[in-house]
């Protein structure tokens, strides 16, 4: 292992380490030794912690990175070392550091790295990043910012010091690299990667189906699937007629003539499906929904005073996309996009893309989607040289990117530009979101509209009674339903918030005289508008909480005689473990406060 | 006008008088006579009547007329008769009753064709209808079974014996002829008709538009008509997951393939919109959603235990029919079905056919449809001679006409039998609604297919671990959503229940300096899920007024000085007009109170 790769590990495992430190101030650490592609650090948790929160994890640690802290070497006399550490109850540390006194160092294992000191020393290293420090021969990297990019891995439990006399700890396993290429190509070759697959997690937890015999990239939902998408399209249909969309409806196809009209057909016919003539007619399936809200736009003349008018849709999309070009729920053949246009006009473009801008990262939010970390902003231009690819009006583009690029100044979002990536039709906003390993897509776009308007007679009467051009901003918010959820599947594996879970409590009778109270209480559940199921399986207890366990549940319901005697539930959370036993109506509050405040 | 027509017409108009008096038994009574075309009557009512109140002032007749009811004639003398209207607070009926006691006739003006007994008479005729009681020479029908066809046209102010002197009653008008058939004729001839079409309806209210650019029969809903969509596809999802339904999601298009093992293809390709090829495939927009149903209860071995397995979606399916039979949103070329199918066993089929049954009752319930008023069944049976037609296994066809002749009968459904109107693949209950002329359209169905499972090969594992093939339920429950729309429109003229209406409160500020005031309040009721508008045009109140009685807005809240002091608002409903002046909170739960209870 080069030296500056295993610098890179350690001073990483020390990243880990800050960060379960302010997410677990109770926490007593072991070890945290760089170790062959990566590294690890043991801890002894005072809370129960799970696979799940590994994301939360990474994310605190991202956070620390972009503090940009140095890692400030300090010495300390051995005898206040070991009472620095008692008085701070890091029993671990106490024992490494008496070690250190008698031995000079602290390995007791091969593999283990980290060695402090040398022999019948009377001082002991210390690094300190931010609020963090730690006993530490180092070296480290000179700041956090110098840590390229990491996941962590895993989770297991190891004894302390590798003996079984001692107490197991929970070892988290982590890798970086310098660049996120590597840190890809890594997790790719160990087939990590696919532990976080959507696709292969919506097929453990049967939330969508693909068959040959309906065709490639058309997934159907299943009842689970279908859940977790109706959660997120009445989440945005509410969120977004609060803030004064009009959602309508339009259908799923129109006249050839009307993209022909909008000039998408030379830039889209090769990913359209063809057209279907019947007598007089010619219809094509509508890879976009531009047009058809234009022809609501213009069903009546509009006055200045109405604008900006926001149409909103979950509208049913078709785009054939090559098969090899098919990937899940990520690239699909029909696709249901959370689309809106809002007619404007220019003076208001700046006003209405900022409220697009606080929409998408309230949506984005209320997700467990986080700026800057999930995701960040790509302004795409347009090239003055380029006549071809894009309408033909500089002043306009000059314009327009200039608003689009104050706006994201002005709210401080994490952004960065593009050349020669503008729609045809003017600049946009890409929202760039990063998939379970890190690697940033487009997830859908914010545009900013001069030409269509233009080729559509797109117009309002002004306050002097005057035909006047509109301009349109074509936006989503959380993009395609299905690409969101490819997104969240990877980014919770499978472990969804309550109000997303499409199971949200399973109900396991210990025995089968528990079974009639076990179908009440799910009765009960339903009635309230709760996602609950039974197991009525035969089967242990242990074999039914491993199967919830396996699909993610966040709650499970344990109920025995003493749970039926009383009218009540044992909660287990997926999280958390036993919780003990509660009333149903205790139980319910609690849910419904889950899932009203979106956790 | 022949004698038997106005007799009809007269017996009608008691017919209409009972009803009132059922509903609002403080009423007072004034004449009812029969008129050239149809009849009227004139009432003093205690409460507020408007025209919204016809449909119901209808289903009360129907069902009056229903109970076959004799008109029974008796006489009382004259002081008799004016001790029982007196004692009754009827001082109309006492009026003439004295007039009667001095001139011998109740007429006082031409037109008035009530003529009751003659000079000098010392008794007056009375006829009774079941409990209610009205001095009339007649003569009458023998029963209300004879009573044909009828429809209450609109409402008026009459002054009492048409002098201003006397008080303004109001005047109900109605027509009746013996068949449906002459009613509906009638009614179009007079453009009475139209007045209810919800083409006509849906334009004036801003629900739908069509345009010829995006083609014919392909509605686009505006928010308005999408609100009121969205209302209904919530509840029916919500209510069918209640009842143990998996609402899943499948998407709009499939291979041709799909169509053929099923069978479709050669039923329905002339409906069928044409294939689309493009590289190995051959795709088409789907017709109905049986084969993605299909496709995912085959996507995993079944066992009988899970058995019935019911998959719920609303569904786009798409249709071409011909551009002469497109009616607005009665028959379009796109729709979207609230389809499922249900996986049983035989012996199964009845209870769930019975449970389906009951759904389809619930939920026309809570959209104000009436069974055996508004909607009866139609038992479709096959033609066992009909070979080509109908799939060939003449005991599977007789047993599923059995179980659902047998479900409709104990069920005690209004239903009768029609041969040789079966699916091809089995026979269905067609549920027949009536539109606002009276005419009965098959609204959707519920189906008993035992050919489809063969096709397929849907099967279940069964007790003994063999393979055993399952039959399919296929039905809707409100029939595809743009038809129940038209349904409704025309049931409710435009006037839906707070629930369903696109706006639920319009606010009226008096005055400019009320406006801040207004937009605060519709912001706190929209914040609460409400559905508000404010009116901030220049106008009078009056104008304000009218505008939201004419968009048949459930709730006026008009804003004046008072009302903003005191934070209130004056309500003014779209029924009863004023109410007086209500605090923000008791206007808040009363709303919410209508909409929960989808009232």
């Amino acid at each position: 292992m080069e030296k500056d790769l295993e610098v890179l590990h350690h001073s990483t495992a020390h990243l880990l380490a800050a960060a379960v430190a302010e997410l677990w101030p109770r926490t007593k650490f072991g070890i945290g030794p760089a170790i062959e592609n990566g590294f690890y650090y043991d801890f002894e948790f005072q809370e129960k912690i799970t696979e799940e929160d590994l994301p939360k994890i990474e994310k605190k640690m991202e956070e620390i990175k972009k503090r940009g802290l140095a890692f400030e070497q300090s010495k300390m006399k051995i005898a206040e070392a070991l009472r620095f550490e008692k008085k701070k109850g890091q029993v671990y540390k106490e024992e490494l550091i008496k070690q250190i006194k008698k031995l000079g160092t602290t390995s007791v294992e091969e593999g283990v790295l980290e060695e402090i000191g040398s022999k019948k020393m009377d001082t002991v290293s210390y690094y300190k990043l931010g609020n963090f420090i730690d006993l530490c021969q180092g070296p480290h990297v000179k700041t956090t910012k110098e840590i390229g990019c990491f996941k962590l891995l895993n989770l297991a439990g190891a004894y302390w010091r590798g003996s079984e006399k001692n107490p197991m700890l929970t070892r988290i396993y982590g890798t970086v690299f310098k660049t996120q290429k590597e840190l890809e190509d890594y997790l790719n070759q160990i087939g990590e990667a696919k532990e976080w697959d959507h696709r292969k997690i919506g097929k453990e937890l049967g939330l969508f189906v693909f068959s040959d015999i309906v065709g490639k990239g058309l997934p159907m939902f299943t009842a689970k699937g279908a859940t977790i998408r109706r959660e997120l399209e009445r989440f945005i249909i509410d969120e977004e007629i609060k803030r004064g969309y009009q959602h309508v409806i339009t259908p799923d196809l129109a006249k050839t003539q009307l993209y022909k009209i909008s000039g998408h057909y030379p830039y889209y016919k090769d990913t359209m499906y063809p057209p279907m003539k019947i007598d007089e007619e010619e219809l094509i399936l509508r890879p976009m929904t531009c047009p058809h809200h234009f022809m609501l736009y213009k069903s009546q003349p509009r006055s200045y005073k109405e604008l900006p008018i926001k149409y909103a849709e979950l509208a049913s999309q078709f785009r054939y996309e090559k098969s090899g070009e098919l990937t899940g729920l990520m690239r699909v053949r029909m696709f249901c996009l959370a689309d809106a246009h809002i007619f404007a006009t220019p003076e208001q473009a700046e006003t209405v893309i900022k409220e697009v801008l606080n929409l998408i990262d309230f949506t984005n939010k209320m997700l467990g989607l986080e700026k800057g970390v999930d995701y960040r902003y790509r302004l795409s231009l347009g090239d003055r040289t380029e006549t071809k690819k894009y309408f033909k009006d500089d002043k306009a583009w000059e314009n327009a990117e200039e608003v689009l690029r104050k706006v994201l100044t002005e709210t401080k979002a994490p952004f960065f530009e593009a050349k020669n990536e503008a729609a045809f039709y003017g600049p946009k906003i890409d929202i760039q979101m990063k998939n379970a390993v890190g690697k940033e897509e487009t997830a859908f776009t914010v545009q900013y509209d001069f030409a269509l308007p233009k080729r559509f007679d797109l117009t309002c009467i002004d306050e002097k009674g005057k035909e006047k051009e509109v301009i349109v901003i074509h936006r989503s918010s959380i993009g395609a339903i299905e690409r969101i959820l490819a997104f969240l599947i990877e980014k919770y594996k499978g472990a969804f918030p309550t109000w997303l879970s499409p199971v949200q409590a399973q109900i396991i009778p210990i025995a089968e005289r528990h079974h009639g109270y076990a179908i009440d209480l799910r009765n009960e559940l339903l009635g309230k508008g709760l996602r609950a199921e039974v197991d009525l399986k035969n089967g242990t207890m242990q074999t039914k909480i491993r199967d919830a366990q396996l699909q993610k549940i966040p709650y499970m319901l344990v109920i025995g005689d003493r749970e039926q005697v009383q009218k009540k539930v044992a909660i287990r959370s997926r999280e958390k473990g036993n919780e003990g036993v509660v009333s149903i109506s205790d139980l319910i509050t609690r849910l419904k406060d889950e899932i009203e405040n979106k956790k």
